[in-house]
């Protein structure tokens, strides 16, 4: 099932509507151009991980747009409301979505809460094979063209949805993005995050923020604790050749963690089990703190 | 007034929806992917100008996002519906949008009729102050990258709106997007179209279709009839110098129609009102065949 809470002032704690009926206008801008924000999370026991990142990170997406959302407070509630409203679940998929609302009418926002579907697990354990693609932008662009919205997490998602398509459509699970010149980007849905071991010292190295990419909250929370345990951090520039030089490669997402790449363009790279388990421990140590 | 036709296999003319409640789902992929396709068109007294070039686009489109859409018929009677059951209008916008439904269903489609902004018609008038903002691309990557669905006419134009929002915050009123390869490319929502009368030759130009711009319904409509009335007609590549260059500039889309630029990046440029007068003729009548 899914629960739907939208924010409106009229209710303190959030609305609640029912999840098997329209709830939305279809001349929201949401839906008409795309026009909106989100982000997804997972509660785990029905506590958040990583709330404060991800409602920062809704504000920063908001400010990048143009877009007055509700305070934090007003999403805690109504976070809070959604998950007393499902049926208990170890694990919930928490989604946090705003749009520019009705022309000339205030935003509309709402938090969805539902299961988490079966392939996020399975791809924790399989592994996934992955397919390098060409995401059009250079590495710069985002810093001179903020227009293009590179650093927010917009509603307007066709093109990682299409990278996917394409990935499933040529044997892959996701796709690794890069850039025209050459640099490793993100996943469609997803940070890369590469871990090598050299003379003992065990590096993690996550690509460059200001490569155009999303920051990642998962990522953040994996580093904090990383650090503690003894990992060194390191931020790109990473290519294409880094990946396959790596000892292990991850794409790591809020609902799905750390999911062990596998193969990139057909070509086999080392999976550590070892490291994927260590490392999704601090990943959940970190989400929690 | 809005009135919403959602296309229904229940209902032979589609299924009219009272749009002053909501109609669509929060779970549509449409809003939390920006997932779908769409088409902006303008009905004068009654008739849908260009409804093949607009059908055929959107399926073109849906080709393109791997969406399976209603048949062309079915809009055609949806359209019908949506038109008879407004007010009658001398000029209506007819919107059709297609997104990719509700996971694991089918897609959900609509046409939506309402009377156009007057802002159109203002700017039809007064002319433009537009920005060249940089798109991003190089104009090769819709050939090599096709999940960036560059000729595709997506739900997902965050970045289209968010280039417009500069624009009018610095002082403009619309935008034309460049590639990282200094090509001219297209308007948020419109085409370039260029004028030059040289040595007693009068041509049109556009930019090439191939360099990952939207292929304009409206400009295809003019080139037709403005060819039989002796106008050369060139499709580019075109750099901002011709803009510059050209004895008039416009853009061009279905419900402003030709929008003369008279301004590009704070520099004047010659706006012709008898050329507009003319081509504006020309592509009504383009419109109507």
């Amino acid at each position: 099932m899914t629960v739907l809470v939208f924010l409106d002032p009229a209710y303190a704690d959030g609305r609640v509507a029912d999840a098997s009926k329209p709830s939305l206008m279809a001349t929201d801008q949401g839906v008409t151009r795309g026009d909106g924000i989100f982000e997804s999370m997972l509660a785990v026991d029905g506590t958040p991980r990583k709330l404060s990142a991800h409602l920062d990170r809704l504000a920063s997406s908001a400010e990048t747009m143009d877009l007055v959302i509700p305070p934090a407070a007003a999403w805690e509630r109504a976070i809070a409301t959604a998950i007393a409203e499902h049926p208990p679940a170890e694990e919930l998929v928490v989604k946090l979505l705003v749009t520019r609302g009705i022309e000339g009418e205030l935003p509309t926002a709402w938090v969805q809460a539902s299961r988490p579907g079966t392939s996020g697990k399975e791809q924790r354990e399989s592994g996934i094979d992955v397919l390098l693609l060409d995401r059009g932008y250079d590495s710069s662009v985002a810093e001179r063209a903020p227009w293009l919205l590179l650093g927010a997490k917009t509603l307007s998602y066709a093109v990682n949805m299409a990278a996917l398509r394409y990935a499933r459509k040529h044997g892959a699970d996701d796709v690794i993005f890069t850039s025209t010149d050459g640099r490793v980007l993100e996943g469609p849905t997803s940070t890369v995050l590469i871990a090598t071991v050299r003379n003992g010292v065990r590096t993690l190295t996550t690509p460059l923020l200001e490569s155009g990419i999303l920051p990642g909250t998962s990522q953040g929370a994996l580093f904090k604790t990383a650090a503690a345990a003894g990992w060194q951090l390191g931020y790109g520039p990473l290519v294409p050749q880094d990946l396959f030089d790596a000892d292990a490669v991850w794409l790591v997402s809020s609902i799905r963690l750390l999911a062990p790449v596998r193969s990139i363009d057909g070509r086999q790279i080392p999976v550590a089990r070892d490291l994927t388990e260590e490392l999704t421990t601090l990943l959940v140590k970190g989400s929690r703190e």
